[in-house]
């Protein structure tokens, strides 16, 4: 049995973690960390778990966690990054939940995150925890940076595109909308009930942290540097991101048969049939990605589209591949939860 | 492996027996019907299936389900009565998730449902399946009526109270609330989004057909005719009942005792703490029952919370219960599913 | 013209203000006092008002009220009683939305409240201000402590019934249900739209402050004491009260009638037909209280739905509606506005 | 005052003429007619209209509606097309919410709407209503092809960038996002509350009939024909249009302005500041469309929000104010509702 930590097990990837790992076959959980709530049962503040997850959280300051196998953060960012050092020098593996080691470009982190990044060697060493792109690095990871949201849903949805001329990779366009609880469990005005609730909109006009990350990994794919258009819109809906992705086709091909070639063996990855329009709710719960692909009046432009469950392929669930990828088991493992319809 | 049939698989109880039992380890599904989608693949209706569930539906007229060990049906009230009595003959046992075998007074059946039964003898060898109360005729049952959703929240919230003298058992009150499931997936106009979303109201007001239903329950607890004003209310949600139960108080004791020794070893109905409110996001797309009792201002009206998932506790995941019990297996199979939260 | 102060107009009931108000036919908005914004134009925090009101919100200490004939008071409890008695003194006539003025016995609002009452003589000049009761009074009235919501829609539906001997007083039971505006726009967790959305819940089962003040209404309505068990619930809408309330008959009448009396005049309330079932919507946005009486299966339970928008006929509306009594006005006036449907 | 007739009265944009003409000062309505509701009072349907609109629907073919000033087309395609003719060699004038006499070319609706136009010189006689382009015309219209709602949003958010060279036209892309309303009253399955609630999808991949209704403005604003990727998708909201649009900028200038100068003295079109991220809230229920420009990272896409209510700007508020222009009334004449916030 992997020996599994949690720190910050309050919030929405938290209590993701604890269903998840709860029922997985390969795991025993032996610490969830909250300052705030230290000494409270994890059943108590989330009463779906109770008869099953029978730890209380623990003060991070007394606990130790030097005896797990990996520690997931599903913290607010800036935590992981001080004391991840600390872990992998105990031998313990780390998957951090938040962008603390997600962006290459330390610089460029400092800027998006405005703060000082306190272990930038820590960012070299991480492996961005995308399994259909680097399953191998993964495997061997010490430290992986799990992907944000948005980024999972625009680079499955992408990726396939890219590094093969077939559309202008100058001019992309991901218009994307993502459930309240991808903004997690703030106490913000906006994400009230009152104020989400039977209401639309854009956000982030001034930029959102994802782009640079979403524009990391395209660069990545298409091997050279990309412009990505990226609109961010809430959804009052609780879980779910879809991404409409719009790309000027430079080079006609199948582009169906790209996509179903490039994800033939990915457990996650589903292409739906041409001319198919995935719904949220198809995901709900579920660590699956599925696509579409559109080219409408045969004209120029591709639209694809792409959604994940923000908390499962965007989050936990990802998180939770990652370390099976790390640890050796069937990347599948506990993760064979069917999305909730209805 | 248990062979399974699904007789009616499109409607919500229908996806909902798929997504339990495509992951049940002792089940094989072997046949589903429709006549309306013959022909088509399940998870061409319900893409959250894709992949796993490859049965298409087949066409009922054409269908053996006598290779079958068991058949659910999932199917509009009236069917069930109807293909039952073949089923039996053939050694096939049956799960009934409509309401045709529920009643044992068919006249009174008849009354409320509006057409001659077909099958009053089977009815009487037909076996109530609330786990709770009757697990020990279920186990030798060849024939299970499921119980409806409201009967399943309201007799679990209230049968601790009954026969023993501490209430009013003449003048209950069950104030019911239920997502639009609970309705099922027909077109009905105040199903419609824009007719329940942002709203709330009673309904049923001329009488609900789970009144008798749940009279018949109370009435075999307390070991003679109670009386029951239901009133029944749609609630903008998908899932979920909470039965808010009011009772009179005639003897005072620690009711919170009463209800945790009469479910101590129930492994699907949780007792909450003194003091509680279950919501029903925390039994969603769980097959949980989670009930608390209050006493407010400790006057003599006791209430009582119960919460479950129509779709769960309420419909297919009991009704997979009541299979684990008939066919000997440990009764939490394939059923661990977590709530989903938020 | 009237002119008209409010104070405190960046929560829910503010805006609504704001929002009839601005479309009033005899009132000038003179001032809106804010601490917290300002400066801010009222329209930067609700666009919806963009180029209807052009007002900032202005700093309260330096906020000369006096000048205004009526001020409203849409603070947080405790805010209104301190600042009443100077603008009274001024000749200035008080609608207070908060609870500051709503209970007499003021030994019994500082327990629900947990704070001392600093203007105790003021409590006793305050007119509860329920026009439907108290109309007379109103007219005449300095100073009027504007009802709750809950305790709007439960006195409306069961006032008719008191006082007469038809049912029993001594065990009501109120069964109510709110949109989460109703909790205001605090930033509270379980009022976060990923924690309230797709969910339902009792809450308050230690108690609710609206208790004591329904049972002060009812009590005068019924000549005595009356009994009753309130419990509130959180339903996934933004606005509307539902109460199913239920009384023990204790002589039979034509309770339809009864009420179709009682309201005939009323032009804010609305008897449905027999057999009705309201809906929150159908007072979306609207001043008006629909009610409807159901005797199920002719038993000896009398059921009442009593339906208002919370923000409406459960504050603003019902505020406005006073102040038209208090300053001689046609009572509709600037409260014509149509339900919102869908 | 202005008598005025409505076919069709049963559906949301019915409703919604109902709600406005009911307040509208100059406006008496004379009938409402139904086949299917002929003989019960409109308010039996609508309980928001009791006491206010004591009139019943008529059967239209017992109907006189020759002595209507107007009469508006809530219909389904195809029923005005067959009845307008009659109605204008009798004098009255005709707004029509339907698609019936909204494409200039014949031959292209029929292929979109797959019937045979039966008054296709009527076509040529219509006004297409968007007064911020067509007020002229519409001052003196028989007949008024009222838009559509995505059309009206996607058109006022362009229209300002068309025919001066600084975008390229050939390339537009309109992500547009649709509360479920935008559908009306039809009971088909995917606009059930449980197949729509807590989910968001694309829809019409293989073409909405709206693209070639925007198409035909966008043409027209632009001098020339236009390129557009149209994607429409359903939101879990009940009101509302978000349309996110792009544009690849071939001529820098001050957008921002370009806009305000476009909408100066356009009571119903707000553009925010800079840096505003409309709300469909912000329009729910009143008549107004809301726009804002973002040239994210100063890049050279330029990305325009535009906001509307379907059922009003999108509808009947625009019929009114189609009516208003008709008939010499202020254009704002019974439009004064702001939006409902929260």
């Amino acid at each position: 049995m992997i020996k599994v930590g949690i720190v910050g097990g309050t919030g929405y990837t938290g209590i993701e973690l604890l269903r998840i790992l709860a029922r997985h076959p390969e795991c025993e959980l032996v610490a969830i960390t909250s300052r705030k709530e230290a000494g409270t049962l994890a059943a108590e503040i989330f009463p779906s778990l109770r008869g099953v997850v029978e730890l209380p959280y623990s003060d991070p300051a007394k606990t130790d966690l030097s005896r797990c196998d990996v520690v997931f953060f599903a913290t607010p960012n800036t935590v992981a990054m001080g004391e991840t050092r600390a872990l992998l020098e105990d031998g313990v593996r780390v998957v951090d939940l938040s962008a603390d080691f997600r962006i290459k470009d330390v610089a460029l982190w400092e800027k998006w995150y405005k703060v000082k990044h306190v272990a930038p060697d820590l960012v070299s060493q991480a492996v961005y925890g995308l399994p259909e792109v680097h399953r191998d690095k993964i495997r061997h990871a010490r430290l992986v940076a799990n992907p944000g949201c948005y980024p999972t849903a625009v680079q499955l949805g992408l990726i396939p595109l890219l590094g093969t001329g077939v559309v202008d990779v100058e001019h992309l366009i991901a218009d994307a909308k993502s459930g309240v609880s991808g903004a997690g469990k703030k106490t913000e005005e906006q994400l009230l009930f009152s104020e989400a609730a039977d209401n639309f909109k854009a956000y982030g006009g001034s930029g959102h942290r994802h782009w640079p990350e979403i524009l990391q990994g395209l660069g990545e794919a298409a091997g050279k540097n990309v412009g990505l258009t990226f609109v961010p819109h809430l959804v009052p809906m609780i879980r779910g991101i879809h991404a409409t992705l719009y790309a000027r086709i430079t080079k006609a091909v199948d582009f169906q048969r790209v996509y179903e070639d490039r994800y033939r063996n990915e457990p996650f990855v589903d292409v739906l049939p041409s001319g198919s329009e995935p719904d949220t709710r198809a995901v709900r719960a579920a660590n699956t990605c599925r696509i579409a692909i559109h080219r409408p009046h045969d004209g120029d432009t591709l639209v694809v589209l792409s959604v994940i469950d923000n908390l499962v392929k965007g989050a936990s669930g990802q998180a939770v591949q990652n370390m099976n990828i790390m640890f050796g088991l069937k990347e599948t493992t506990g993760l064979a939860q069917l999305a909730i319809v209805p």
